[in-house]
């Protein structure tokens, strides 16, 4: 599927964050490749972009980044960049002759709301546009925002747009910005600058409604319109906010965790970091802390607990740099459950040698075993195999404990700083085990 | 696809191991049972099976195998199960109106056999039988066999026969008593029989030859006509074999373990025995020999050695078994697999301690917990996450060692037996944890 961007306009609104809008960063990747990013994962594959403004910048721009996604993506250039953006939309008039995606540069929105338009067969003549249907949606700027109303009765899937306009009084929706076009838009562009001398998209979409063929598709997913410095920090909280958002995360990692993780990650997306340099670092952190447990004594049992939480709490930033910088991987998750295993038993180790530093003592000896036995166990069961007997252990499990690597590495902080190294093997030995038994019952039983 | 299998017939000369053919045990699971079941893995879900001598014996069983499978099997009575074969197909002319499949209750074969005819298209009254092309299959019993002749020029796939029949001395394959058939199969019985005095099936087979509506595919898999007591022996034996075929066996596991448990478990299913009783059983003993390790002594340690090597031979029984008597389960594997690590962790602990009751030494400590991380993240790295990296660290890692759970438990025996644990606990820490390393850069470079 095609794709159609406006990255025309000067955006002077935003020009503290940098001369071209379309460039400006925001959480280390410019705005223009998030939006080609987030419309591929849609399923676009075939990108033209309206340039003006610091054309040749913004060209340059695209050429590499063309070559980094292996995708084609062809600029238009619009030296009336300063007029409406309809006259933008008009360069495309000789090269998009079937439906296309119609995007704005500045607009950053989840892949889903585009997906329903990438499988939807277009009437002749016809304009789809997202419609946002939560009219009091905090991302919005009511003063700026363009307002839409759509047919009432009834659900709302591809209900006629009446009217669309910014200053419109009685609306139930938000124009998103997000488009699906037939060739018709441009034959309603020229007539609604000529007949009406309004050279906007939404003046054409108006003629369209008018004719009965502009649709809505209604929303209440994420989308922001990256105007001002106002909805810049709107938007980098809103994509930040989405990192937290981990169903799979543990307590430990939901409350305490990946808070801080983010908040570190807000500033590593800055920074030329990998994920996987990321991974690497706090095992090594987790590392020392084990260095730190086996030299014996409390003080660097204090220090070993504090930096193990805290390269726990790095663990975070891999995944969250990768997902903010489009640079996940299936090796990075893999090498970072590898080293996350390495880092778990070295831990545990150092727990025990702490302990028989003092006293030598079989017993501890047996119990740090089993504590290093047990943690690997529940990560192995958690991933041996199959997605099945993931889904029955998780299915079956809903009443068990979340045992994950957060809370593990947590007991193992409050146990050093709290210099009660012993409870703490003793509890997680018995804990894993348990629950890895659990499972084991868990599986049979959903078997039959 | 409906099946029809042909269970009629005295058998004589099979008596001395049942006297209801069809129902004889090869290694714990009835003839019938197999076919059916071979059938229902080739894509075959609905059955009709045609009962004459010990018929009652016959139809009991069959009830409760439809029920144990949860399938549809409808018992044909045939009086004259003492006139030829024909004469049990035809008990079918009523049920069956559609293209099904015809199989002989007395004939195990590979499922893959069977597959190609459930897609196939049936010609209009044709007939489809699956040949044998290698004339000098050891498991055919050159005396008794029906031979076929099948046209000459080209590939063979689906030429016509010319021929068929037991005497034939000009041949090119054999019938191996897979059919895939038209309801035209009755009419031609019934001709066979009223022209040529002949109610064979081969008969009616050799009619539809002579009009061109017997056609052959060809085939070099296994098939085997359990017939007497030599027949009997070699279907077992291949049987067997096929179970010592595992591509992802390991050196000691396909020369050393693979011919013992294959042994082994020939004696394990004809007892009351399920799989993961026998990983259980292997696992205790695994969990016995870590204990003798613990004691101390040479004595305790080779008899620990020893033991370790008897249970990673009896780990190797439970797959087996539930192979051959169609008991595999995802759980079954799971639970195997979470068992071995456990075991593995014990053993190298046990040897650990083994040396630690002489003398208290950190690096002895320390070498042991390596060699038992290493060998926990050489199964972790394996099956960790997808297919994909498990696929890319194969594809990539041809060179490399096969240090599967057979190599190392068999590096264990040797290290107790020659009394040599700390150069096989380092030996296994370094290469296990190599491995690991190996594996994590082949994953790296493989993504690109």
């Amino acid at each position: 599927m095609k794709c159609l961007i406006i990255a025309a306009g000067k955006g002077s609104r935003l020009q503290q964050r940098g001369d071209s809008k379309p460039l400006v960063p925001i959480l280390g990747i410019p705005l223009i490749e998030r939006v080609i990013r987030s419309a591929m994962e849609a399923g676009a594959d075939e990108f033209y972009v309206v340039i003006g403004y610091q054309g040749e910048r913004v060209r340059l721009f695209l050429e590499r980044l063309a070559d980094r996604l292996v995708i084609r993506i062809t600029p238009l250039v619009n030296d009336d960049w300063d007029k409406e953006n309809g006259v933008s939309i008009l360069k495309a008039r000789d090269v998009l002759r079937e439906p296309f995606l119609l995007l704005m540069a500045d607009h950053l929105f989840d892949p889903n709301l585009v997906r329903p338009l990438t499988t939807m067969t277009l009437g002749d003549g016809e304009v789809v546009l997202v419609v946002d249907r939560n009219t009091r949606n905090p991302l919005v700027d009511m003063e700026d925002v363009t307002r839409v109303k759509v047919e009432d009765n009834g659900p709302m899937e591809r209900k006629k747009i009446r009217d669309i306009g910014k200053g419109l009084a009685d609306f139930n929706g938000f124009d998103t910005g997000i488009f699906l076009c037939s060739p018709a838009i441009f034959k309603a562009l020229e007539q609604s600058k000529e007949k009406d001398g309004d050279a906007t998209l939404s003046g054409a979409v108006q003629l369209l409604a008018a004719a009965g063929h502009a649709k809505a598709i209604p929303t209440d997913g994420f989308w922001i319109d990256v105007d001002d410095p106002a909805a810049f920090q709107k938007a980098e909280q809103a994509l930040l906010k989405r990192l937290r958002d981990k169903p799979n995360d543990g307590p430990v990692a939901r409350y305490l965790n990946r808070p801080l993780s983010v908040w570190i990650s807000r500033y590593l997306v800055q920074r030329n970091v990998t994920p996987n340099q990321i991974s690497l670092f706090s095992f090594l952190c987790s590392l020392l802390a084990a260095g730190l447990f086996a030299l014996g004594g409390y003080f660097a049992l204090f220090l070993g607990g504090v930096l193990a939480q805290f390269a726990s709490i790095i663990d975070g930033c891999d995944g969250e740099v990768a997902r903010l910088k489009y640079q996940s991987s299936d090796f990075g998750g893999w090498f970072d459950a590898v080293l996350d295993r390495y880092a778990d038993a070295f831990l545990l180790f150092g727990l025990t040698w702490h302990l028989l530093v003092v006293e030598v003592n079989g017993w501890i000896l047996f119990v740090g075993f089993m504590a290093i036995i047990g943690s690997f166990m529940l990560s192995y069961t958690a991933d041996k195999y199959d997605n099945l007997m993931r889904e029955r252990i998780k299915t079956g499990g809903k009443a068990g404990l979340r045992m994950g690597r957060d809370v593990r590495v947590f007991l193992i902080f409050l146990g050093a700083v709290a210099n009660m190294v012993l409870p703490v093997l003793v509890l997680i030995a018995v804990v894993m085990n348990l629950e890895t038994l659990r499972r084991v019952s868990i599986a049979r039983n959903a078997q039959y």
